[in-house]
């Protein structure tokens, strides 16, 4: 079966990343808008329970931590996916850190830059006039978070929530 | 903000139940098929953690369970929805007794008949076609249940987990 691992933002923040995601993001209704921690991996259903044992200690050994957005930003031209850029503050980069240890299992990894997706799979034209329109308006969101979510993948590519773990608990 | 109590079945059961949900149900991109224990209800952003506190407490005191799904079945001629009917077991129905002490906020309380919607809002014609083309279909399925989840409405009308609990632990 295949796991990720992510945070959610507030409602607010959510609800802001929506409004964009409804038109130019085609995952709009597989997942809400999230900080992918840990990209998707595969698990066996009879062991994830080890896994879920290994998350649970990095949670309880993890404090909450700030999450702050500054901006819009954009990965092109590597790809036409523009997102909220997300801060690489500390305790986010910790978590991260510590959510690819080597017991734990990894599927693709990326260097991590944290982001909020908004707008993916744009042709370049588009892409152009959405980042366009969108750079200037200002996004400011500083809160405070305090769990993240193992989901799992549904066949239609939709991820179902199987654990929360709260931080400084697990 | 609005609060809803659900649990999900297995990957296998919502595979199923969103391939029928993918044609039948508008609200199939809104949060994956799931058993509802409790209506929508507001609560206080401030005192959710109270909410959450008296969750943890019941899923102490509750054992993991096993859920049997035998057929599909409608509520027409109340409305036109077709399920995946849930056997109102003990275990089931006693969680479900248990998050609707009067100590937990309620939002619209029904007399609980336990399932999972894989149509709704269906036109007379469409409800008569779409079941009499179903219903022959045998769905028969024995899962443990061990966990049940709190979650939150955004404003799009789609649910974000805000909490799992473990049941016998919490």
């Amino acid at each position: 079966m295949k796991y990720g691992i992510a945070l959610f933002p507030s409602k607010q923040v959510q609800d802001i990343a929506n409004s964009y995601r409804k038109r130019y993001d085609p995952h709009y209704a597989l997942i809400p808008p999230h900080v992918t921690l840990k990209e998707a991996f595969e698990a066996d259903e009879d062991h994830i329970e080890e896994v879920v044992q290994k998350l649970s200690n990095v949670a309880k050994n993890t404090q909450p931590f700030s999450l702050n957005i500054n901006k819009l930003s954009t990965f092109s031209p590597v790809t036409n996916t523009i997102y909220m850029k997300v801060e690489p503050a500390d305790g986010l980069m910790e978590l991260h850190q510590k959510l690819h240890q080597s017991d734990i299992p990894n599927g693709q990894t990326f260097s991590f830059v944290p982001h909020i997706t908004i707008a993916q799979k744009l042709s370049d034209d588009e892409h152009s006039d959405v980042y366009g329109s969108l750079r200037m308006i200002s996004h400011e969101f500083e809160e405070t978070i305090d769990r993240f979510q193992l989901l799992y993948q549904l066949e239609n590519g939709s991820w179902t929530v199987y654990e929360t773990f709260r931080l400084g608990k697990g």
